[in-house]
């Protein structure tokens, strides 16, 4: 089972309106609200691809039911621990004339280092085949909480995936985890450099892989044995939120049936799966089709 | 006590923003979110005025328990009738540069037969002085739902204040209620009149009285013993949301106390308190300091 964690959980709220003036009234056309925050992507796109998924994160007040409830009913099974915090909304207004979204994202509630322990010692680690931890911290746990989770999860000889950025990223990659992240993140955490040469250099601290998204030029994955490149298939237009986390589903997905994977194969998969995902409007959700009609195309160096 | 009728219930959800950009994200800097609806702002102002009061009207799902709460948490007492739909959100967003909103409305839940009959049923009528009923009416509720209450009142020798627009505002008049509207919705249900002949056609149409406020020209009065119009204190400038409903509060305590009261001193009050209430960022607040001192300058013809 792929362990998702987000612990900066929401509540992504949509509101259609006709058409958005500034300073104007509006009635809300139509309203979708689900569960969000990346790790919530990841396992919703792993669970389209057939795995099975636990998600992992806090919830708290009655926006942290809404979201325990949609998750329910979107068929993720969940390990949620509460906290005393309400948990945060985003409200996106999607104008109808051209489709483009307005976003407002709220703070996220304090975590206490009691509510962390209470999520470290609840962790089913011998359920789980990989951990996925994906998203920014909220406030209130440590900076190297990803890597402590990395640390517990090698000790039960559970890996973990962990797409993050600066000094998070080079800390995952110390603890000996399959690290994601982007072209930009990746400089920002160690300086100027090319994308093949930073994810080398990841695995060279520790990691046990780097993969590693660089936009339209494709994407780029690192282990002990190599450096490989995977071309994008076509061009894609859409919406590319959400692209990232099906990229890091797909990895997971692998680690988890084998500690080593052929990342030839994972690559052709990982860019199928964001390719697929840019195409659907809302973040989390991946064309099934064009994923299983391009993942044999996708060309890897 | 004050009885106010919000059948269309909110929770007014504001977020503040530093720079509103269509089609960018944002991070919410401050979330206030209170009980909305034009009755609640009724209720606010006449509690804050020292009248007790009892907030009446729909709830439902973990939004209408936030509302409950919120209700509570101000100190205004409530008897809400559950209904199985969900309650409406709004949602403002205010513009840090400039404090402009722009506000999204989501559509009301509907209520059904058996809840409307629910709620009539529960009026306590013996321990209301006056029901003042404002703002639309949900989905599913017969059109005349305001003209019911009133009828219902009337038997139980409680009187009505009634603040609606179009055919709704004749039949509270012939109803008998105190009506109350502004002189755009006064045309839209008589024609083009002024708004002291409006008034008074209110009057001879039913009405125990009828307030109309006349925006910038001030206000207007008429029973069957005369129409007076109060000229407005001096340019205030600011949140004229909520200002029609400062006037109900007025209008609502003094019919409670007498139901035939001196409407030129009640105009006094009533502008002031509008005025007051402009002064104030947020519907249902008012500056009590700028009402006291207004309220004696006030000058009626």
């Amino acid at each position: 089972m792929i362990g998702t964690v987000t612990l900066n959980l929401a509540l992504d709220v949509t509101y259609e309106v006709d058409q958005v003036v500034l300073g104007g009234s509006h009635r809300v056309d139509a309203i979708r609200q689900r569960a969000g925050g990346k790790g919530v992507n990841v396992a919703r796109v792993a669970s389209t691809l057939g795995h099975q998924v636990l998600v992992l994160g806090f919830v708290g007040g009655v926006t942290g039911e809404l979201v325990a409830e949609e998750l329910f009913d979107a068929g993720l099974t969940a390990l949620l621990t509460p906290i005393a915090g309400e948990t945060r909304r985003t409200v996106a207004i999607v104008n109808g004339a051209d489709g483009d979204a307005t976003i407002f994202n709220e703070a996220g509630p304090s975590v206490t280092s009691d509510e962390w322990r209470a999520f470290l010692d609840r962790m089913p680690w011998g359920r789980l085949g990989v951990l996925a931890c994906s998203g920014s911290l909220p406030p209130g746990l440590p900076a190297d909480a990803y890597a402590e989770l990395a640390v517990r999860a090698r000790h039960h000889d559970v890996l973990t995936v962990i797409d993050t950025g600066g000094d998070a990223l080079t800390a995952a990659a110390k603890a000996g985890a399959v690290v994601r992240s982007n072209a930009a993140e990746l400089r920002d955490a160690l300086g100027d450099t090319t994308v093949e040469e930073g994810a080398r250099q990841l695995v060279q601290l520790g990691a046990t892989a780097a993969v590693i998204t660089d936009g339209s030029r494709g994407m780029v994955a690192a282990s002990h044995k190599g450096v490989w490149r995977a071309l994008p298939v076509e061009k894609v237009s859409g919406n590319p939120t959400g692209a990232g986390d099906a990229c890091t589903a797909v990895v997971a997905a692998a680690v988890a049936e084998a500690p080593e994977p052929d990342w030839t194969v994972v690559l052709k998969s990982a860019v199928a799966a964001s390719a697929a995902a840019v195409l659907t409007p809302v973040a989390g959700d991946i064309d099934l089709g064009a994923y299983r009609r391009w993942q044999p195309q996708v060309a890897v160096n």
